[in-house]
């Protein structure tokens, strides 16, 4: 059981209650097929529906709101060059405040215009950690706005969290839920909700091989960082933080890691079978799932789809 | 008002109530973004997500339900290499029934793999028409199974009718439906359903220049052929029969053609923006939509998307 499991279990209950009206309840798909490859009995909770195509959308809404009005005004600042980035612009622009995104100077120019549509300011800087955090602190100094980080605030754990509260408002007595691992703020949500809602639902990271750092810092103890970034995932390079480790390592059932083809194999049967568009990060579970099935016969199992937002001219396959 | 609708309106209401059990009632989707670049108010029957991946399941369970026992334990036969012989198959398959497919012998192996797999038996004949009509006759005469036409049968039209049924018992008062428009049994069975259930929803057709021959059909007021297939709706080749040209005829409001780029355009905004599979024929009506918006603002316009098996090695983007 993880640390204080009545407040959190609380704010979410207040998260879930605050961002309702701006997010979507995402529908829960089932497949015959993949139950039959994996003799489990899964739901997939499809968050590439929701608004923006990422559960980020969550966790952006509820740190805005947990906001003071006085703070809103002046506005929030990330760095990101992915779906967070899109879903704080998004997110402040539904509340009628300003995001400032920082990115890198090399950043897509169609993530960069991804941004732009959703109202996002786009703040460029040199490619590098420091001249983004620098940039960023800029921004809280000059600006006022608040400094909203991806994954690792507690008001975006709690956000990201209402989708595995959904999910088991709708499916009751998983044995399972898994969730990709990246920066840890959907499995940190997740992990809060089953504990809250569940009695006896474990939740299971999946994360590719090539970047397992948090399965390294559940065995170390501390934060491990990636040498190396080269996944197809591209949702799930950066690290945990302080804020979702200590509830990733004391709720975590654990996590199995992933060969990359396995991870696009996993992303082309839901594409083929399930009709429906999921990004790389997204089937890291079900690869999971499939590659460790023979521990899970039988089970009830609800994985977390995370997104759906791919370049449909750099597919890999 | 198309000739005997009563009869058809109680055929209609008894194939839904035979088949409902071995099909999925789809789900309807909305897209903002797609409302606001059209001006309509759009709801989207996603046939997509239908059993075997498309619409077809429907007709074909409920040609095989109007079969006598005597007739069913003969087996169907079918000639086709698309989405009815999967759906012939598959649904011969819940009845317990033989299903004969016969095919080119070039079509493709993951075709014939396909049909295969939901148990059908392949029968490969050479690849003229001439060579299929008379390997399915050798068929109805040597196993005595029954010859059931993918989109050119009464029950056929009628079991692809329940799709339209499912989405105006879900969402009321529609202007317009629009259907692509293939063999004509979806767009037979939507003007059914349409005329039965809503007194001032009217149905418009899709379909490519290319294959335009449902449309110099209604001009000429008989069935025309193609003289070239060169579309990348492969599911919209086919033309129109006796059995469904007169409903379509006295019951549609008319078909818009649309460009092959345009087609492409509106599948990649489907697959992009709702994060669906949808096959390059599902995405015509769209285009037409598109194309003619202005035509249609402010109107509430259900979409048959009427199915999702592509073949991502061969995506048209």
């Amino acid at each position: 059981m993880i640390d204080e499991l009545q407040t959190y279990k609380r704010d979410l209950i207040v998260a879930h209650e605050r961002i309702r009206q701006d997010i979507h309840n995402t529908p829960v798909m089932t497949s015959r097929l993949i139950n039959e490859i994996t003799g489990c009995d899964i739901y997939f909770k499809c968050e590439n529906f929701q608004r923006m195509g990422a559960f980020k959308m969550r966790g952006a809404l509820n740190a805005i709101h947990a906001l003071s009005s006085k703070q809103q005004k002046r506005g929030v600042v990330t760095h990101s060059s992915g779906n967070f980035a899109q879903a704080l612009s998004l997110a402040a622009k539904a509340i009628g405040i300003k995001a400032y995104i920082v990115m890198p100077s090399n950043a897509p120019k169609v993530k960069i215009a991804a941004v732009e549509s959703y109202g996002g300011v786009v703040i460029k800087c040199s490619p590098t950690n420091e001249a983004r955090e620098r940039t960023a602190q800029d921004i809280v100094q000059t600006k006022g706005a608040t400094f909203i980080h991806p994954s690792n605030n507690r008001d975006v754990i709690l956000g990201q969290g209402t989708a595995a509260k959904e999910l088991l408002e709708e499916i009751d007595n998983f044995d399972y839920l898994f969730s990709p691992v990246g920066g840890g703020g959907l499995i940190a949500g997740t992990i809060i909700a089953a504990q809250s809602f569940s009695k006896k639902t474990k939740v299971i990271g999946g994360e590719p091989f090539t970047v397992d750092d948090a399965y390294r810092s559940i065995l170390s103890g501390k934060i491990e960082k990636n040498e190396t970034l080269n996944t197809v995932a591209d949702g799930l390079k950066t690290h945990l933080g302080d804020q979702n480790f200590p509830i990733i390592k004391e709720g975590i059932e654990r996590i199995i890691r992933v060969e990359e083809a396995e991870i696009i194999s996993a992303m082309r049967l839901i594409w083929e079978r399930m009709k429906i568009i999921i990004e790389p990060s997204c089937a890291v579970p079900l690869a999971a799932l499939i590659k460790e099935k023979s521990q899970f016969k039988g089970m009830k199992v609800g994985i977390i789809l995370s997104g759906g937002n791919v370049d449909l001219d750099n597919l890999p396959f």
